[in-house]
């Protein structure tokens, strides 16, 4: 048995069609209309790499859903699984066991002082739902607020919880959770014409939400703490102390969604301690084993976690602390450690990936806004940078969304899979990517904004 | 490098304490009080027995929690995940992956007639979720209907349709369930002397509820093919067409949630083809690849999956179709296959659990009933046969289950590790387990219930 297949990318077209058979016949795709999605059939992987059937191969600028953090095929993570596999593949939530303890430890670890305890869950929504369900619990209050522009998960809660089109049809699911807006210094809800005037009129605006939604029945609140798929919203100064200094005044939980961001992407174990601020809950998924096994959970403070020590948390799942997916978290520490991840995520970001967005955004009048941080950045497209139109408008598909699929195919056409949302461009590769490879995929996306260009009025 | 490592039961203290330090100090465990537990440290499995690191091993009468339907570290199931591993362990749901494929087509194919599309999650709670979605948006309508007496999950809508206990704490979540009674002959809701006429009441019993909470607002009717924790609850002759009738006449969708039971546990790929009846959404997890990696999903009939066609579909998540898991998946569907799974617990479960089992029950009179089918059976344990009264009251806790708590020490005193259940004994050991070994499991449990026979009045 070979235990990591080499890279290859020779045309094998009976099996395309094989592949694309089955799935074309009896795969039902997430968030898509069935019949109108052409899913690329693909053959296999390589850190920053995946290729086709059909000979070609592409460097993966979205790390497929911001999940793949040490790339595809990782030796370590690879090994990892395939040990595990042969020692106790699995063991239910109701035992000990020494991968899940190991990752939980080193969880804890990582996220600070204060923080003891792990839940563990199967991927980010549950964990958002678990930690909901603490909140709520531990303040015996029942409303949750959180952001327009977020995205939480696709179960009842967590939908509820997202604040972009994906929630709409599902509503109403948790009857129990109110909307309010972030900061957005490119587009302020506020009017805001700095970053500190931002920070200060979105917390009033927190405030004042609080107020009048009544802060005596607000459990949490729940914040990305980087917005990810809504536009790499980074925090401006000040702003999420902020909010902890209102959840503090209030009394109300401060839940850190780290699904997206957690884990390195921005060069941090958590996004938050880059922020100066430390939440009463983290969630987290993705990142925690590169999504090779599927898992999330809640890292829980002591405050939180010593409710539950003699009254009994009132949720659960078959497949909690899953040795196979823990053991691939125990190997995603190792290598963070071992390679130095997080100071590498922080040099590509600071030393490569900013310089060169912020020269291309001198140079494509598309360009209204670069944001982001460590290897988490997006490039906001617009059609007029003084009016700072959007390139394609809010939630856009079909033809609205034309330019956008031209800027992807552009991409696509030179080997670079992009992450595209709305008139957004991201760059999220795996913090693993090659600074040759990181180059060549800027240089790519470089090229394809000479498409947006012939947008702008 | 070891593939899969041979069992042992030697004494191994240091590991011991070391996984109990962990675990202790930071895993947050599922449904507990968190410091009333003493979670057993596990150092492996094989086939239908698992040990510590006490030199204890036990045979698992509860397979986990139902989900470990081919034992412990089956060959096949490991190889296929070691492999998967090596070849590619993740990719995202919007690509098309040859073992998801595969996997969707399997399952479509053993579901039936009707059946083309599979919709993967990471479990069941998730599964059924996504079930709910889908009525809800191809009926335009919102209200489920749910049993009494059931268990489908901890997220927000799955916790909402549970009938037991766990849901009480999660209230109000959503918001547009009602429950209803189910078939329960030994018990009945309906004054019933008969299973005719237990249907029958039932039956009407529905009817009645449907018309009573509007029919016009019922989404879908969600039941366990068989109620598994709840009881083994096993539908009498006539209630599931029954149900079939009601939906199709009041143009409701029926939804099979077979998480527990399909896959085998009674001897059946899915649970409903032992009853003669057809649901539209059948959900499913645990036996799919028992568990080795999380998986679940909905399988979606031609009707419901064809709307979708050219609607989106608003809901998914990162890991659908996780690669590792489908490889777990496609390698179940070959052992069942070239082992007759199916044909071997039928086999077992007539020829040697039933009977006696019933033989048992002549014996202790602390024995109520025994129901079930396959290799899922219900012992349920009285205080008096006379009167039914329980051996332990619903949802007793501490000194109230004590009762309980003696069967099941009496049961691991002797090597078998049993599933109990408020007054009932649960039968539901993998399908892979050894004739001896079965038998050897229910001369435990037999002798473990002269301690129930001296509470009996």
């Amino acid at each position: 048995m070979t235990l990591i297949e080499q890279p290859g990318t020779l045309p094998d077209r009976d099996a395309e069609a094989r592949v694309r058979a089955d799935d074309r016949a009896h795969v039902f795709h997430s968030w898509s209309a069935q019949a109108l999605i052409d899913p690329l059939p693909v053959a296999g992987g390589d850190g920053a790499t995946f290729w086709d059937y059909a000979g070609n191969s592409y460097l993966d600028f979205s790390s497929q859903l911001v999940n793949l953090n040490l790339g595809h095929q990782h030796p370590d993570l690879v090994r990892a699984i395939q040990e595990q596999a042969g020692r106790l593949a699995t063991i239910q939530p109701s035992m000990a066991n020494d991968v899940r303890g190991d990752l939980a430890r080193r969880i804890a670890e990582v996220a600070g002082d204060g923080f003891e305890k792990v839940f563990f869950t199967n991927g980010g929504a549950d964990a958002n739902e678990n930690a909901v369900r603490m909140a709520r619990l531990v303040t015996g209050r029942r409303k949750v607020l959180s952001m327009y522009r977020s995205y939480h998960g696709n179960t009842s809660t967590a939908i509820t919880l997202t604040g972009d089109p994906r929630r709409w049809q599902n509503e109403p699911a948790d009857g129990s959770v109110a909307h309010f807006f972030g900061p957005y210094p490119y587009r302020s809800a506020f009017h805001s014409s700095s970053q500190e005037q931002e920070t200060q009129r979105a917390l009033e605006h927190l405030e004042q939400t609080i107020v009048l939604e009544g802060a005596s029945t607000i459990a949490a609140i729940i914040i990305e703490t980087v917005v990810g798929t809504n536009g790499v919203l980074v925090p401006p100064p000040g702003y999420l102390a902020g909010v902890r200094e209102l959840c503090d005044r209030f009394g109300i939980v401060y839940i850190a969604d780290e699904v997206m961001v957690g884990f390195g992407r921005i060069g941090e174990w958590f996004a938050f301690q880059a922020f100066d601020v430390t939440p009463d809950l983290i969630t987290f998924a993705k990142g925690v084993n590169s999504g090779y096994v599927p898992l999330g959970g809640v890292v829980i403070s002591e405050r939180i976690a010593s409710h539950f020590d003699t009254l009994t948390f009132p949720g659960g799942l078959t497949y909690s602390g899953h040795p196979l997916a823990c053991a691939a978290g125990v190997a995603t520490f190792e290598v963070f450690e071992r390679d130095g991840i997080l100071e590498r995520v922080r040099d590509l970001g600071t030393r490569v990936v900013e310089p060169r967005l912020r020269e291309m955004a001198e140079r494509h009048p598309s360009i209204g806004d670069v944001r982001g941080r460590g290897l988490f950045w997006a490039i906001e497209l617009v059609k007029d940078r003084g009016t700072r139109e959007q390139l394609v408008p809010f939630n856009a598909s079909g033809k609205d969304a034309a330019p956008m699929a031209e800027i992807a195919a552009a991409c696509k056409a030179e080997g670079v899979w992009p992450f595209t949302h709305f008139n957004r461009m991201h760059v999220a590769p795996p913090l693993v990517i090659a600074e040759d490879e990181l180059v060549r995929g800027l240089n790519v996306i470089d090229r394809a904004l000479t498409s947006a260009d012939r947008h702008v009025r």
